[in-house]
């Protein structure tokens, strides 16, 4: 009896200590195995994050996209605009670092190692080991706001303009008063492309306490030739006591110095703008203005609640809600505000300053998250996918062009597709029709058929001739991308059709079945082709896993391509053979280690049982294997790169029991739900609902037995998405 | 007849063309033989100068000091901030360079040859060979204007930050718009000193017509690792094209581009400010406004013949007429104002901006310009000479100290010494007193007499134990700076004696003798002491001459010191022994090659047989001899470096037939005329007569026989300042 007690205490004290959705958030998932996301401090979409960074001693040693990894043990600061969950190195910069005693410049001699970190929504802390002061840090959307805690004597603060994760380099500096700094940092070259397009982040720092001491540095470059003989400070660090002037070079930095008599604690406040240091300064005021960092840390925690209960769960174990609410978490960081307070933002290509009056997203993966991520945004938070679609349309209006990825307001071209016109037609179909459509559909169409001078659709000509890019017609990884197109045309046909566009919705909808060119009777697979109509020899399906380079594919093989059409399941099954061609050929992937839950071509396969009746138990049980073997409450807890929350937007559909197998059918195959309830507070602009709740009844690795909507049965494994969420309660029984 | 009447004809044209003082003003003196001066464009103590800059190729070769030399034949720009006849390297940045056909950015791709120079003050216009472009330039106070003629076809206009003169690195650069660059670049280090303090120069520049295309480049920093595989772009030059962002870097400019039908000249006016970027953009409306290339050339020379037109003079030749002219356009250069339109100017280490009402005067090379240059400010421009004492004692209020080599409110610390007090003391006596002496009598006392951290006097403590600097006591050149102290001494000495303070009298007099504990009367010349009192050896003379390194000195040896005890003539011809021996020495140093005329210390030593009585003939004589042999009417025309005008100083004097022999004893000694008649039109803020003649007659090669003063006979070969300025006619025959 005594033990039964005690654990009802125990139940009640995590009741009362972790009973709301942001406490179950662990940012540290993510953080090792490549899932490239950082435990620092951040507000729902925010401009500004504060990450710790710890890899100073590897970033030049290879392709790393992250500031920070778990398993790293040397820490050289904290970084105040960070990419989360992307593949390629940038931002990473406006360093910050506290040390103690004689003020060092150079990161691999102020850099330490650390003990207790932790981290949640909106909060991180850690203490640094050489020095013994305490870092706790928070933000609001375009704040990143740090404490700290010193213990008595000697102190600094530095600003590292330097070192950064980024490969771009210049910065500029310039102490304003003992208790601020302003200044800028070139970042940019994402994925090693368009360093043309490399732009200033901007930013100022507010210390709490007047420094008793400020100053800058610069780290010259060396100079060559004979005059060198006569510059003892060639090549070397130059302190600047006192200088209030502005510092411009690649390795410069400022600091504050103090000298305490007892443990002090210190603010600071970095305001940030992809605009100009007034507005990060207006930034800085508006949001944090006179708030303690206790105030500042209290109000993001509430907002990030307030989002993350959005969704609500009952049962299922800690670690299921942990991995769930931190996925939710994870896709509430990117897309993330790119405007000033004000409203300006960086135009795209116009060199112009814009202003918008809601909230001017930045950050689109789109090859990544067109597949789930938008639909899930249009599930659970539909005012914000309707203000990205209008972000993306901003674009077009601005560049001439619809975003492929974009950031910061520069277009990378990164990844292959043209995926934007997805994403818009996905929005509309599913009820979220506050934009200019018309407007979006001309630019689908623009970007989907201008046949010279495409920034879009590199091998445009012979995609629309011959139907599929061919190995010699010189487009990237020809059949990824006629797959790629075949998708966006079947979005614009889609939309086509709703807008009356009979001739269009043909056309489109025609092109959108040319993938079928490509398929090899006799492999059951896509395959390259030449352009004279020839399969491309000698042909190796196996070829281009783990990310190895190969003909045809982007980031693929022939096996992970193979059911990437899912506007034409049914098309692809009679290709294929027929329904047991078709499972054989899931399974084989499966169960022969080609399918690859670390990127995103195949990550809808586990839900494509479902197409076939009597198998759809088979993604039921894929399903639970999948979330039990790549997603856990550990830093490798995601299966890769989150790609944005790409692979975050997965697990919350996946647990869920609902997955939009289809983009631009906007329609929902059901798995198992991984909680016994769930209910979802609906947004009443776009939905009729106030909620719908997902009610799971019977053992988890069961299989499922009926499925009810609003009590009556359900006929096969498919849901329209208006039938879903104008439905009250979806529950699902297990055998 | 007819001869004649040509002859005639010709002089007429003469007379029309170069009648006037600004019209004999030839730039290239100096421009070759290290003279360092540019034959650029500036107006009056410019802060703005544009000067072309052709020293790209051999920048890094050497100790360089000037942006151009006369037999360089690769022009690679126009540079709109630069010093001239200085001794170091710095400033020559906010490079503008005209060039057509496609755009390059690589200053040695470029750069090309170049043919009709044409320099007069405040106007330089040359042919660019490669492009076939006529580049005209000329300049306000704050802003230098280019005119650049193009041919038909297309044509950019670099603003290049990356190379200059400087060693100093480090730029930003930012397109406002088709008519706008504005940018900020990185000097200092002067002299390879405090590279800690450099600072930047801020910049607007205007194009009269709009660029069809525009953009920045920038070459970053090559990247190593293992990365720099994946970037293609490495350590490569990018074009930035339409780019409207801050670039920040080492190596980085803007273009403007066009294509033009026709001929079409292009205007680009850039207004700096050490200040700020809107300052510059005040100083380019202020002074420039809607005013043409003509309008200003017109006004900056007209400002120009005002200034030289100070003084007027008859007979001579041309060539006299022209190095005399253009000797006083060099000391019409530097010390230049620095503070911008709106009377805002750097303060010097304090970090602030401070405001004006007066000209806050920079570029004070105080060793060099102590000896006659101030003098010859308060002969003939004393307005200007009080507001540059005012300029410096706002300095002291700033800093703390004096100047000692200021340059852009930043304190170089070059060269040695203490020469403020001299320069003020001097002003002072020769009857500009429009300043706070109280202050200025304290500040030169604080520099005299602190004992501890006193960055002016270095060795100052054995200096007034012992009477002088020693060998093994640390400071530089302890002769050298013994003797200066002696001088600045005295200077203070002179000017306690003035404000009644008697025992500060006693005390500065007797310690400016202090030299004479150096002076070895075997060796009848200064020698270097150890610290224990004993004389340095082995010594040797005539160590030291041509800048070579020695104990003892700087830049000169033994007999280059020798006399320089200026304000103890008579004490130091009692010590050598006599008149007959003083004589002899300064025979031998004349007649055996120790006199060096590049440099200060013995500048004044041809002037010293006038304290031989019967031996003044030898100074007309060596004077005469000098003026032939170094001061010519060609770009080797200067003895070496102008030294911020004291050279070109020297050379007024002298033609004048007066000379300052011992700043602080405002007195002038007499050699010969080198005019039959000059006017001097007095300041009579400062002087009771509206001007002052000095005639000659007779044989400019012949003997003084009678010096008279308003028709009284002058007794000797020195004149009182004050009597000579309030005489009205000195006239000299010669026999």
């Amino acid at each position: 009896m005594k033990f039964k007690v005690l654990s009802i205490f125990l139940v009640a004290v995590a009741f009362v200590y972790a009973q709301k959705p942001v406490d179950y958030v662990n940012p540290f998932i993510g953080t090792s195995n490549f899932g490239a996301t950082n435990p620092g401090a951040i507000a729902p979409r925010g401009m500004a994050s504060v990450s710790p960074f710890n890899v100073a001693v590897e970033k030049d040693a290879g392709w790393l996209s992250n500031p920070y990894v778990k398993q790293n043990t040397f820490l050289t600061g904290f970084t105040h605009v960070n990419l989360s969950g992307v593949g390629c190195p940038d931002l990473g910069v406006i360093l910050t670092m506290p040390t103690t005693g004689n003020l060092k410049t150079n990161h691999m001699e102020y850099g330490t190692t650390y003990t207790d970190e932790v981290s949640s929504a909106g909060y991180y802390s850690v203490n640094l080991s050489k020095y013994k002061i305490k870092t706790e840090l928070t933000a609001t959307t375009r704040v990143g706001v740090s404490r700290y805690s010193f213990p008595a004597g000697e102190s600094n603060i530095l600003v590292n303009l330097g070192l950064g994760l980024t490969n771009e380099q210049g910065a500029m500096v310039k102490v304003v008063s003992n208790t601020e700094i302003e200044g800028m940092r070139t970042v940019g070259s994402f994925c090693y492309n368009s360093p043309e397009h490399a732009y200033p982040v901007y930013f100022v720092a507010k210390f709490s306490k007047p420094a008793e001491e400020f100053g800058a540095w610069k780290k010259p470059r060396k100079y060559n030739g004979v005059e060198a003989q006569w510059m003892t400070y060639n090549g070397k660090t130059r302190l600047m006591k006192g200088y209030t002037k502005e510092v411009v070079g690649d390795s410069i930095g400022a600091y504050m110095r103090y000298n305490f008599k007892q443990k002090t604690s210190v603010e600071v406040k970095i305001g940030v703008s992809y605009v100009s240091i007034e507005n990060a300064r207006e930034n800085l005021e508006q949001e944090t203005a006179t708030k303690s960092f206790e105030d500042i840390y209290t109000e993001t925690k509430a907002v990030w609640n307030k989002t993350l209960s959005t969704v609500e769960v009952e049962g299922g174990t800690t670690d299921d809600k942990t991995i769930f609410y931190t996925a939710l978490y994870h896709t509430q960081i990117h897309p993330n505000t790119l405007n000033d307070f004000n409203g300006d933002y960086p135009e795209i290509a116009t060199g112009k300053i814009g202003n918008t009056k809601g909230t001017r997203y930045t950050v689109f993966s789109l090859w990544d998250t067109y597949r789930n991520y938008h639909p899930l945004m249009s599930t659970l938070y539909p005012a914000q996918q309707s203000n990205m679609v209008n972000s993306m349309l901003s674009m077009y209006k601005e560049n001439g062009w619809l975003p492929k990825w974009e950031l910061n307001s520069t277009e990378t071209f990164t990844m292959v597709g043209d995926p934007a016109p997805v994403v818009i037609a996905d929005t509309y179909l599913r009820g979220i029709t506050d934009f200019n459509v018309d407007e979006a559909y001309a630019a689908m169409v623009k970007g989907a058929t201008q046949l010279n001078n495409n920034p879009l659709r590199p091998g445009i000509k012979e995609y629309w001739e011959n139907g599929y890019l061919s190995v010699d017609g010189g487009g990237e990884g020809p059949v990824s991308s006629t797959e790629e197109y075949n998708i966006s045309d079947f979005a614009i046909a889609q939309l086509a059709k709703t807008l009356g566009k009979k001739d269009d919705y043909k056309k489109f909808y025609n092109q959108s079945l040319s993938y079928r060119k490509l398929f090899d009777k006799k492999l059951k697979l896509m395959r390259p082709k030449n352009s004279d109509g020839s399969w491309y020899t000698p042909f190796d399906p196996y070829k281009g896993a783990n990310f190895e380079k190969n003909v045809g594919y982007i980031e693929g093989n022939a096996w992970q391509y193979a059911f990437m059409v899912p506007h034409d399941i049914k098309g692809l099954m009679k290709l294929m053979g027929g329904k047991k061609q078709f499972v054989s050929h899931l399974d084989y992937i499966f169960d022969n280690n080609q399918f690859d839950m670390a990127n995103e071509p195949d990550i809808a396969y586990p839900f494509l049982y479902n197409y076939s009746k009597g198998d759809e138990w088979k993604t039921q049980q894929r399903v639970q294997q999948l979330i039990k073997t790549y997603f856990t409450n550990t830093p490798a807890g995601l299966p890769g790169n989150d790609d944005t929350g790409t692979m975050s937007a997965w697990l919350v559909y996946a647990m869920m029991g609902i997955y939009p197998v289809s983009p631009t059918t906007p329609v929902y195959t059901i798995s198992t739900p991984r909680f016994t309830s769930m209910t979802i507070h609906l947004d009443t602009t776009y939905y009729k609902n106030k909620k719908l709740v997902i009610k799971r009844t019977g053992d988890l690795d069961g299989k499922i037995k009926s499925i009810k909507l609003n009590n009556k049965v359900v006929q096969g494994y498919f849901i329209n998405h208006q039938d879903l969420l104008n439905g009250a309660v979806l529950e699902i029984k297990m055998d």
